[in-house]
């Protein structure tokens, strides 16, 4: 068996789904959790100067949405064709989007005009993303594509609750129930699970 | 040959790259270019109320990278494995992480702040990553990944121009002299050098 390490902060955010995908995968690995503090004095040794990192047998691989595709791939989570692949990286694009939305806002040092962007995206932009994303795991029996489990559950299951914190909607599995559903899947896979029960807890 | 049409705006930023990947392939398509003004009026036609899209045979594809990424396996432009496949998604992350680095002071309403915002960023983010891109490209031999050409090198082409309006550099490739080669390896490919000189010319 190879050896694997993967660097994140003690985050899941963008980093969770890949951690989690090893653990599917039945791959060993070191879950390496970098201090923010330390981090300026590890970026040197990211091809980027970002985490996530995943290094197999020295070999880095960066970017969060690169290598989920990458151990997706690798573990039988992926699409059988082209047209499937694309199914998957159709929606991956579309939460990086979300989370990007909801992201422009925090960096507003404004308060009173943080406060009036949120305003308006959660009225709009919000609602809207959601909506879609409520469609689409309709479509696709709770999955976010193709109709099964494939390496995007992952990702919406990863930064699900990131995203939450993003929108400033704690109870956003209530609004919309079937979000639950790809959560379930991943979550409750043997050896997912075992991953997450033994693994540092953190919020987002 | 299927009936294909693709539809985004008067530009090329993020649009480009999959009509010179269309032109590549050879395929004849509809060159759609909605006026900013209609896209409200049209944006329910999308898969998730954004352009760029592609029909193909009545099927719709969202999402920029999503459609780069497929036209770019349909037509032999990708990795031949997994591992080739990750190089190219990798810079394709990496080169979005620019364009929204880019993006996200243009958005900056106060002026003043809006200036200082992206003189920080002028000294410390864009030269890190122009730096990278300069690096990978002359690792790859004036490609972007693979030492040779793939559907990221249509995605750099595509977005450069509009690279360049973001970063406020319209002298670019005269400060990184390399990023001139991925551009001359695909606008000189007589098929899309064809599409580009009888399309619609605009600034980014």
């Amino acid at each position: 068996m190879p050896k694997v390490s993967f660097y994140y902060f003690q985050l899941k955010s963008l980093g969770e789904s890949q951690r989690m995908l090893l653990a599917y995968g039945g791959q060993e690995f070191e879950d390496i959790r970098i201090e923010f503090e330390k981090f300026s004095e590890f970026k040197p040794e990211t091809p980027f100067g970002q985490l996530p990192m995943l290094v197999i047998d020295g070999k880095k691989y960066a970017q969060s949405s690169a290598i989920a595709r990458y151990l997706g791939r690798k573990y039988g989570l992926a699409g059988k064709d082209i047209e499937e692949d694309f199914e998957i990286d159709q929606v991956i694009d579309l939460l990086t989007d979300v989370r990007l939305s909801g992201l422009a806002v925090i960096h507003e040092k404004d308060e009173a005009l943080r406060s009036k962007k949120f305003s308006e995206l959660a009225e709009t932009k919000f609602p809207f993303y959601l909506q879609k994303f409520d469609e689409i795991l309709t479509k696709n029996n709770g999955f976010l594509a193709l109709g099964r489990l494939t390496w995007a559950d992952f990702v919406f299951v990863g930064v699900f609750d990131y995203l939450k914190m993003l929108l400033q909607m704690p109870d956003l599995e209530e609004k919309y129930p079937i979000f639950k559903k790809p959560i379930e899947a991943v979550v409750n896979i043997p050896k997912v699970k075992a991953f997450i029960d033994s693994a540092p807890k953190s919020e987002i």
